[in-house]
């Protein structure tokens, strides 16, 4: 079994509805076992219990939330050198396109990396000029149908990185899926 | 009279139309001269004489056109410790949202902060969840009347740096402008 | 008077040490204020006060620490849209060189940029290979002759902008300055 | 096999010795093919062959070298969406330290995350305060022991997540290593 977790910081609700979307996503490629906590419940434990985790943060003025920084600069502080070559990713919803939402990912994959963990995007268009590059990007809640396949799209990449590299299945390689991955 | 430059490398005619869109926002504010050049056009002297730039790039896999870095690398070689102080900011269309456009003018400001230029993103919303906080980005064509705008308000706002610190002008200062600058 | 805010939060005290280093710089040029404090230490009110400020955070898993960061999301929360077109920078100490410290004054600097504040880095060489293109960086405590000066250099330049940008003074323009700029 | 690509951009030589560090770094891993190729030798057959791939580029305006940015938007054009899950990093030589050499990292990387690959960064310190959290950086041409270190040490983490990930050797998994990987 693959495992996956899923750390999430929410106030407003938007990134816990992300956080939903990407655990839907990890359903989709079998043998997974997910994990969905808040920063409030995640303890130094559930990431090394992990193979992946997926990251999401609001965007509070251009960059992560200070109660998601706190979580990675105190809970799994005597972690550091032992989580090495674990895969992540991020999703963050800012209150504006243009915004912040993508420097927000890439902070929050800037302190996976310095943990030693492998980063990715998502190369796929996921509907007409939509995609998640960087991480799973909104402004506000996730409603239409694209904005949500954005987050679960992120959580099925992780699950597909995991089964591909942790458990060398050559079933899960993305370059082999079948389903649409480029833009109409 | 400010001197404002707008800078722009364009392959498809969308950051074209951005650029005409920003110095649309530069003619809101008086006393203004503006130049709008394409990266063929311009010369090392249109950044020594003008006070304040907006550059324009599309995004190519997540940063800078290499044509535009090529004339950031080469151009204005001789004018590095010349240019301190002057005004600057970032405007990038992207192939979709959530696709390097805020990357891309983070890595645009980064040049020019090297060149020694105060860069600025816009604080305001222009629409409904829309704002140019590192810059103005769009995914592909410039078209909604938000997205317009956006490239505007970016121009305008240069225009009103430039005018207040560089002439004074307490008239042009963002904090007591009255047009609406906050989310509706 | 020009008026300049150093905030810092320090754990072990080297980001205070360039802190003080950072205020040496400020006192080079005539005519500032100079508030130095720490993020227990400073309220919204210093901010509106300045004309410019220098923010200095150590690099805390290759992002600013959470303290700073809270700092930005609570205290000044109300002054977003008042602070636009004041002059801010960036100055961090990591655990190493190579360990994120660029990447985290690039992360303060987005933060100011959401607030409005235009904001810049040190174009100067302050010693042989030894610059602060995007902000200060160190790695532990400032020690060398050159890593002092990297700090003060950023708080001179700080209130040559401030001076400049908000006084009309001339004589303050980096450009026109004789003290030697370059590398040897 | 593994196979690794360590591809170069140098214009003063800098880069490309660091690029032969990498090299010796990756050969300390057993059963590593590796090729060392310039942007001007490299084509897209050798991204498609290898399993991981080091890009290195000298930071030039505090970003990357418009000529290794040219390869990416021209060469591998039509590898988007085939590349996915392959592991890169990135290594780059500035004029001097705090000069943007890890911003210039992050730029690698994000155009190798826009291909859709994942990205590590060192966790190691591999002397007194000296790491490659985000790829190996240096300021001017490697010489020091721990300069030239840092870059095989990059090297080496690439062939190890190569092994690791792509061949499913355990043994190869940076957590189980018995080289001293912390600071002294």
């Amino acid at each position: 079994m693959g495992k996956i977790l899923i750390l999430y910081f929410s106030r407003t609700g938007n990134t816990r509805k992300m956080a939903t979307a990407v655990a839907e996503g990890v359903a989709r490629v079998s043998g997974m076992e997910c994990r969905v906590k808040s920063t409030r419940e995640a303890v130094a434990e559930d990431l090394t219990w992990c193979d992946g985790v997926a990251v999401g943060s609001p965007t509070n003025f251009g960059s992560i939330a200070w109660e998601m920084k706190k979580w990675w600069d105190e809970v799994p502080f005597d972690l550091w050198l032992k989580l090495d070559g674990k895969i992540g990713c991020a999703f963050s919803s800012s209150g504006g396109w243009g915004g912040g939402a993508e420097l927000n990912c890439m902070t929050i994959l800037t302190i996976l990396m310095n943990y030693g963990l492998l980063v990715f995007g998502v190369t796929d268009y996921v509907g007409p000029k939509f995609t998640a590059h960087y991480g799973a990007v909104l402004a506000g809640e996730p409603r239409a149908e694209h904005e949500l396949e954005s987050c679960r799209r992120l959580g099925q990449r992780l699950a597909e990185f995991v089964a591909m590299h942790k458990e060398g299945r050559t079933d899960a390689d993305p370059v082999r899926q079948i389903y649409p991955r480029e833009p109409r």
